[in-house]
């Protein structure tokens, strides 16, 4: 399939939703949903340090993400590749709400004053692999 | 977070998209957008027979889904589970035919005749682990 690579950074631009896979302890992939902002080759996302997903990445760093366009489903990108953490809650919560102002604009302060005490890190996907799909069906 | 089975059950049976994540030979998480079909607890998915992904779950069996709902993207449910593939592919078109009709209705019988003669299987997910997210927003 031909991938034009513009065209993948014009769907990570937008604000789109994430999934992010990460390995558990015994090797099987769990995926969440995620907000995230695209930083020259990297997607940053921010989770809470106790959240499974961080401790995942720290055990094993290998992860998968897919982004798809809300305005069409059969547009998205695969990402795969190893996720560094981030451990400053100051400048995760600094990230998150640049991260919300993407999704949500001007309420993403309220609602980053509005999360809970529990320490929060920054999730950085470095892409080793991107593989776009922009407009075919699948099958 | 409080989740009520009947709402990832209906969210499930919606034409959403499902984001597939297999295993490669190391282990990496690879994940792909697909199409499926909620059949009792399991959801089932078409693929070619020699896709990477059937590839991937014929040596490992351990797969997640996240299913969006594409009204909400707040909306999910994530799946962890066992996958089998059965490799009938007279089954499997009939299967794509199924499947395909919940996505594009009347086009699916023109969409099925239009592919190549690849072989394809079913893949069929089986949900050890269901997770529901209904409304809320990430961070």
């Amino acid at each position: 399939m031909k991938t034009d690579v513009s065209e993948d950074r014009e769907l990570l631009a937008r604000p789109a939703f994430a999934v992010l896979t990460t390995l558990a302890a015994n090797g099987s992939p769990c995926s969440s949903v995620m907000w995230y902002r695209p930083d020259g080759d990297s997607l940053r996302m921010v989770a809470p340090a106790a959240s499974v997903k961080a401790q995942h990445i720290a055990r094993d760093d290998r992860v998968s993400v897919v982004v798809t366009d809300p305005a069409n489903p059969y547009a998205y990108v695969e990402v795969r590749g190893r996720a560094v953490i981030e451990r400053d809650d100051a400048a995760a919560r600094d990230e998150l709400r640049r991260i919300a102002a993407r999704y949500i604009g001007e309420n993403a302060e309220h609602y980053a004053a509005s999360l809970s005490a529990d320490p929060r890190v920054v999730i950085v996907v470095r892409p080793q692999r991107v593989r776009g799909r922009h407009g075919q069906q699948p099958g």
